[in-house]
């Protein structure tokens, strides 16, 4: 069970419930805040008896003991019904409104990654990305241009007003690119390199998470609770695409994950399509696709010269036609919202428990019309 | 290479030319009609010597010949750079408008059929599905009412006043079926089965082809060569699921297929959101985002009395959720095709050439504007 | 739960039983005879309250009544303790003796089969294999000689002496390709080729059942359920490969199959390397795995100039090659069943319990020592 | 190209030829010793002109250039004819005697570590493991005992004479580590974790390198070129199974990788059925198959009480079934080995080219007759 105290409890009572949770079970438990102002307090291992649940549920400041049913606690959305919303700047992911997050593969130099962050403000991006150190396949092939690269990114996105988010690769260089980076990425072949997850997790900064190659969606969440379980709560999971046997794409872009996790989680979901797909023409059709499942915003790979760049030319796409896309994520998100009231499966809970592969009932987002309670958007 | 014929040509010069064929490679040619009223003949294994070409290329009625570099020839876009409208009655497959086809999983009685024909219709379905010979893991499992459902399918439709779509199991039924069913569907199971894709095929009834569990997109449609070999151009292809590792889903529902079919060919693809993700909280969202990926329709599972269904429960939605479904992929159409002019990639023959994966130009969608050609819709 | 029949039940005490299960379930019982000259009955849907089995138990010629845990009941290990054997000619398959069947992909000619035949015979070949109607992916390929190669199989396999193996492919060929063939095979394509699977069911005749793409190892068994649910006895399975992502080998060799077949199954299993690499200098070590593995032998892709096949060169071997194959796996199963005692995991009831993976204990197997029992061999 | 010193060359000679690389370069060539006593110099990226070749060869201490046509250099069978032997102690693994790791999956405690190497021992075993840092899918689950467990282990390993293998996760950690074990593993979850494979490398310790779940031979080749590239040449491999989608076993080994790296790289390769299975009842048999597929050895979970380990029981097997696997592999390499002559197919330079996939001559192994060269053994 995870703990929900009260919005309106003060520090030292939150410090009493953690006592007596940690004197219950011989350790101390997780502290993980909540916009609201609520806190969560979780001790995994504890057996909740009668007699401890009276003596929790008799402190003023507990609001609730929350029934966990998954492998995964704090990334579960029943201990948060609803959908987390994560601050970048001026940025809301999770707030409704698709987030654009944009920008060259690699940074390669200080007039290429001007140019990209200008060209991508005005196609309509709100974050701006770019690689600084970069994981790839082979020893011999450019790693990135590390610490400078980040401080490159840096300018690039104060020049154009634009947070940035970019990659870490080892836990002693999670400070480093915190120092520069507004949003720190965990990239596919890190999911599960769990000293880097600790680490950024105690960042305290907001951390985006892509799925591993061949995650499933209970492994992804459980490598996200090891950035909650550090107390941080600014966790974005990012969909990009898993190993498939059809050499036509370079991934297999899952897009059912999005409001399959719509209902197991309440954290922010974007999509990557740039490598979900690895082909530059498909990129606008599957951003449109991502939207329209439900997707909080869209990762991905733009420069004003695609076919200019070091990595990932094949799947990089040009300023107009992120403009497109920023536009077209727009038109599609209104008409999913505007959706005139209708019934939907989910609602009635009866219905809900008939079905063997039935999902526990999801909680309304704010951005979605009552009528889309439970149908996974 | 393919030869197409000009549309003003007659049966006896279109004679002619296959004659010739015949003579130059000692067997006769594919013969293949084109909604326009042209025709393709097709000659596999002929070398094409300058002295062939240019026989073939003297005579009037011969348009041009088209040189394939795909391993399937009458399904490649090469050879028809519109896209394909099948009609069924007065429905339009690929003409632009998202067509819906619902229904019961299994036909397993009179009123059950009556009404959920009904229940599809005013929901906004334009055919009518629901099978007669079930495909079941189990022998054990039920296994359809044959052909006393096909007729309660057919009567269905015909009180409802919409065309009828249902499974085909053995070359040997294709003519029953073809009787009463106005679409013949192939399913996953069987979309080698070569025997029955040239009784299909034979048949002339459009054809909705399923992507097998593990097949390659060059697979699929080699598969659908098989159909259009027989002289039958009214194919319709249907993604619905591939193999996954996570048992989350039933399947793994691969959208990205939906905008690189188009790139690769002229037939209309539709998606089965039913079968893709086996969760019935699932297909509103993945039926907006299958058309907002640019699919020309959806087949989904759907009955008045879901949960009694007496297979597929778990994925059968209620009709007020396919009517919701309805109204949404005609919003979500709309915003697709009202998008605003803007250059996008693809367009510009150089660029593409560029990237090692890049694909084939694609041709013009009559539904879409100018500035989406080449984006992969 | 499925009634086993007492060794000396007569004809009509057979009958008897089969009468009051009828009786009891309103439809007749599956009938299965066993090797040892026992029966098999099988109900259904039937459920087994206490007053019914009071009855059924009664009859003398009952031996017992065994209950069925799995999704497949006659295919069950459970139902039938020993390993089956399956006899073709004087060639016996689950016998303890590895069994190779090899020959070419495709039936060509007179002289290459019988050429490939007393080649296949003189390199340790039990059974001779050769495609006569071939599955192809392409339209366009080489489909097979039809019935003319099946009269040339036939008459190649008598001039060695050696029983033919060959594919089928549509339910109305079974007799055709039954009446000159000892054993049929049901290809990959086909493994969910439910008519086709009772066709060949019905024909009595020994069936090769080979793993489809992508199935699980329970519709792997519930495919052969359909050809036992039919009164056919005389089934093996074929391991030939899944769809792997990794395009250096044509298929992903799933040889964990074979053990774990062992436990749920007592059907014989055979491991077809050719296809299961699609490459010539893989195929001698993955023969060798296979049998180390327990298989009970191997399908080849044999020619005597295996440059020249118009089908599946590159996975095609010589008959040096197969020589050695053949030594090897004697050789190989020798060191397998010589294995001096020793207690193995699985042995120990209490021990199997405690792992939540762990199988039902599986029964011994007359070609493996006593020692090996529970070990998956 | 890679650039083969001779035997004799003396320090300042191989010095001479890497100064004049890098003056051709612009860049230190990375340098690695081989066991003979010669040299590789490798420069990638550098183009080798007409002019270039002629100043390196006319050096007399270069032996020759080596031309690599695979994405990884060092790596490739083409730089080092001869199986690469890795000494760790007395041990050899490559040296064609199959070399069995065994141990519990975590360090627990003294006691255990004691019982559980000695066990190991006297069951044949040739190296003991033991997880002190354990990557677990949960942040809730057993970690491991971390520098505590090093220590218990190394003293476990000394007191029964054999050399230890353990997990480090992460590149601060290596130094630790190494101080402790004799060979270095780095896990599934980490074969893309760049920094630590660094870490790894520069240590000079032996480096077992587990495939990832979902990784290409050539990404797997690629990650230990990562290590290679370091100046370490003592890199081991181990196939441990990829992610599957049948539920029936924890992954799906995958032991065509085994001949198939014997013919692309002279890196040894062993393989662990225990996690490759996930299943007790599984690990002989597949013991068994790894071996006659060629491996160089098995890393399998064993403990003196299976159903007790803290992790991992249910794919942990006991003593006796490990004394049955180190007698049985002794066996099976016995009968590979002793395989009387026999022309095989990969012998015939020209057979070879034939086939489309057909692979790069290998080159023979000491442990194995002049007659399975090429065979993929």
């Amino acid at each position: 069970m995870v703990v929900l105290l009260r919005e309106d409890a003060a520090p030292e009572q939150r410090a009493e419930v953690a006592h007596l949770l940690a004197e219950l079970g011989a350790h101390d438990p997780i502290s993980l805040p909540q916009e609201s102002g609520a806190w969560l307090l979780y001790l995994p291992g504890l057996t909740y008896t009668d007699a401890i649940i009276a003596r929790i549920t008799a402190l003023p400041q507990v609001a609730r003991l929350i029934p966990i049913t998954t492998p995964y606690a704090l990334a579960s959305r029943a201990v948060h019904p609803d959908a987390t919303r994560v601050r970048v700047g001026s940025v809301v992911i999770g707030g409704g409104e698709p987030v654009i997050i944009a920008g060259p593969c690699s940074v390669e130099g200080e007039d290429q990654m001007r140019e990209a962050a200008l060209a991508a403000r005005d196609a309509g991006a709100h974050l701006l990305r770019g690689g600084a150190f970069k994981p790839r396949t082979s020893p011999y092939a450019f790693q990135g241009l590390g610490l400078r690269g980040l401080e490159l990114l840096a300018q690039a996105g104060a020049a154009a007003g634009l947070p940035v988010v970019t990659e870490v690769m080892e836990p002693s260089l999670v400070a480093d690119v915190a120092e520069f980076a507004d949003v720190l990425q965990i990239g596919s072949r890190n999911m599960q390199n769990f000293p880097l997850l600790r680490a950024a997790g105690r960042s305290g900064r907001p951390v985006l998470l892509k799925r591993g190659f061949a995650a499933t969606i209970d492994e992804w969440l459980l490598a996200a609770e090891y950035l909650l379980a550090e107390g941080n709560p600014h966790i974005i999971l990012c969909e990009r695409g898993i190993r498939g046997f059809d050499p036509q794409t370079r991934n297999l872009l899952d897009l059912a994950a999005v409001p399959l996790l719509r209902t197991l989680t309440h954290l922010p979901v974007l999509v990557d399509p740039s490598h979900g797909t690895g082909r530059r023409e498909l990129i606008l059709p599957m951003s449109a696709a991502a939207i329209a499942a439900g997707a909080d915003g869209l990762l991905i790979e733009m420069s004003p010269h695609p076919d200019a760049a070091l990595s990932d030319a094949d799947q990089t796409i040009d300023p107009s036609t992120l403009r497109a896309i920023a536009q077209l994520t727009r038109r599609l998100r209104a008409a999913i919202t505007d959706l005139p009231p209708d019934p939907l499966p989910g609602r009635d809970g009866e219905k809900r428990e008939c079905g063997t592969s039935s999902a526990p009932l999801p909680e309304a987002m704010p951005s979605l019309p009552e009528e889309l309670i439970g149908s996974g958007y």
